[in-house]
């Protein structure tokens, strides 16, 4: 880095952050030659060549059309106004292991899945630390009563289980997992397609107040942007990215929601989707989506940690109920059970004719069934007992 | 076989339907030593040697309770007083398309699987006519009204579509699958496991004999057998075998669906499965075969006549509506048509800087989306058009 010259670190920290500052707001995320261009320079010497307009045509193609008309120093002051911080990866706060997967995804071609440049936040809490155990929830803003259910349950359920939610704010879906997330009182992370400053949509921002108290409302966009329909699908990167797997709980046939759930695939993220009535139109993404296999079907919040989890780190789910006592006998074992009646006593012969096995069969079976509790030898014969349930 | 000094081919037949039946009401199914048994010696001389008590042990241990207590003809008999006929493999009606798959699961190891040694029948239709294009429906019992209507409309839909539904006749999703077959006015097919004279369960004694009218009420059990529990297991694998697919509608945790399902898998038959909201206990069991990869999810009678046709023969299934024109706009033209206002023009300049794009990357964009109706160049520079639905 360009660090000649500089007096003390402070002045250095300063520069590095109206660099970064400067250098996010002179693209239009993503910009996959900038980011390689910094990554070659560092910040300050790239913003310095940026702003000279001494750079490689792919650089220049990014940021020809805004270098001369932003600045650092007022984006940075701007978001100070508004109580917005920046968060650069120079910080031990940016979420690097989340993140990797971005380099990973360029490296192979997808140009669009390019890093932020920097992301403004509103909120104290650390970015990193919120994502080191983390989950993506995303989904349909037109979303049924039943999709808001499941999706406060899961968020909820997750974080509990000590899990960041990372959601989009919208209305529906979105919104109903962050909440469930902040009815545990942990932190939940809201990535915006505008800037931090800015409520939206409209009616969350009461919510976005609380996502910021207890955890992060998040933009690569400077304070001031405005949503535009192309940066929900860019800002989707980073919700998929910031999720050690992405849960989609409604999503339409077209939607933003398969959206994220196809860039999470990309980033080598699980995709899971939780089914529903297949009446229900906010429910046909997620059965596409599953029916296709890009999706794993999740019903609960354990499946979710199952999947997300390493290896043997995560309980094993189990949904069967107890057994019936005969459920673990062989195909002759209940065979002759079926034959017994709870009344009459039966001699082995007359189970021998009625169940079609052998006497041979039969009368080595019957104290096996005795042992498990299922017959009684009586003064009349054998007979069934009475209770099936598992002692 | 053995039929020398037989006088007349009507004799012959005679006694091969009281060989047959003598040796469907001698064994409890399935029963794949006799099976092979009568493989290599005919019908008429296995009887005969069972008879005898002339068997091997394997054939031996599956006949020797019942070979003195029952009777070909009286089995006969009685089926012609309930109205009913015995269909027997020798009879072109056999199935032997669909039921192939039993001998080629018990060559692999799978004893329980073996095909059944005749089937008694209520109803004039040919079974094998009847299975030619076919598919099973099961679910539970303890249906919800969500279930029963699926059932209905996938019973009805394939149907319609030229499918015999096949199913187990119990109250919940099989009954709802017969009846919405039953609706189209084509046969249905309906296994039974107890004998085909008795109406079981008995309050669809009525949907029983509509049923037998317009396809095939069917049973390996003889007239007057009563149902048993590990009957409906065993029963099952007719039901599995009977179509060229299986979908379970609804199914429990533990539940008769299930094993259906895992039998039409044993024998080769894709199983499909339609989810439902995860609330609900009755969609337990098919989100769990879907989750383990057992069965394929569907939500659609399209989706099943996709996965049960030979590739090429089913129409596609394609779930997605009419797109915007924007959807199929690069990621470049997205973001200028995001800048682009409805009431003010804008320049090329300003549009540039707007988006982030370069001014040569614009200039070169802008009649694309002129071409494409998505912008108009008016008085006062570029506007965005109000419409963005396909043409």
């Amino acid at each position: 880095m360009s660090t000649a010259g500089r007096t003390t670190d402070r002045t250095t920290w300063d520069e590095l952050m109206v660099a970064r500052a400067y250098l996010a707001s002179v693209i239009e995320p993503p910009a996959p030659a900038l980011v390689r261009f910094i990554g070659r320079h560092g910040a300050q010497r790239a913003a310095e060549l940026v702003r000279a307009g001494d750079t490689p045509e792919k650089v220049t193609e990014e940021v020809e059309s805004r270098r001369e008309h932003v600045s650092g120093e007022k984006a940075l002051e701007q978001a100070r106004e508004s109580g917005a911080r920046l968060i650069v990866p120079e910080q031990p706060e940016w979420p690097h292991e989340r993140f990797s997967c971005f380099s990973d995804a360029t490296e192979v071609g997808f140009a669009d899945m390019a890093e932020p440049i920097a992301l403004w936040a509103r909120g104290t809490a650390s970015l990193g630390e919120a994502l080191e155990r983390s989950v993506a929830i995303v989904g349909a803003r037109a979303a049924s009563g039943y999709g808001e259910t499941l999706a406060a349950e899961f968020g909820y359920g997750l974080s509990d289980a000590g899990f960041t939610v990372a959601s989009g704010a919208a209305y529906g879906i979105d919104g109903a997992a962050h909440r469930g997330a902040l009815a545990t009182g942990e932190s939940t992370v809201a990535y915006l397609a505008c800037g931090v400053d800015r409520d939206y949509p409209a009616g969350h921002s009461r919510l976005l107040r609380a996502v910021a108290e207890r955890g992060l409302v998040v933009s690569e966009y400077a304070p001031g942007a405005s949503p535009r329909r192309h940066r929900f699908l860019v800002r989707n990167r980073l919700i998929a990215a910031s999720g050690q797997g992405a849960v989609v709980v409604e999503a339409g046939v077209r939607s933003g929601a398969s959206n994220t759930a196809s860039t999470a695939d990309t980033l080598g993220r699980p995709v899971m989707a939780v089914p529903g009535p297949v009446t229900s139109a906010s429910s046909v993404g997620c059965h596409m989506m599953i029916r296709s296999g890009k999706a794993m079907l999740v019903t609960r919040t354990e499946e979710v940690i199952e999947v997300i989890s390493p290896i043997g780190e995560a309980p094993a789910v189990d949904a069967a109920g107890p057994a019936r006592k005969s459920d673990g006998l062989d195909r002759y074992a209940k065979q002759l059970h079926d034959a017994l009646t709870g009344s009459d006593g039966s001699s082995a012969e007359q189970l021998a004719r009625d169940s079609g096995l052998s006497l041979r069969k039969v009368r080595s079976l019957l104290p096996a069934l005795e042992m498990a509790g299922l017959a009684t030898l009586g003064e009349d014969g054998w007979v069934k007992n009475s209770s099936n349930k598992p002692r």
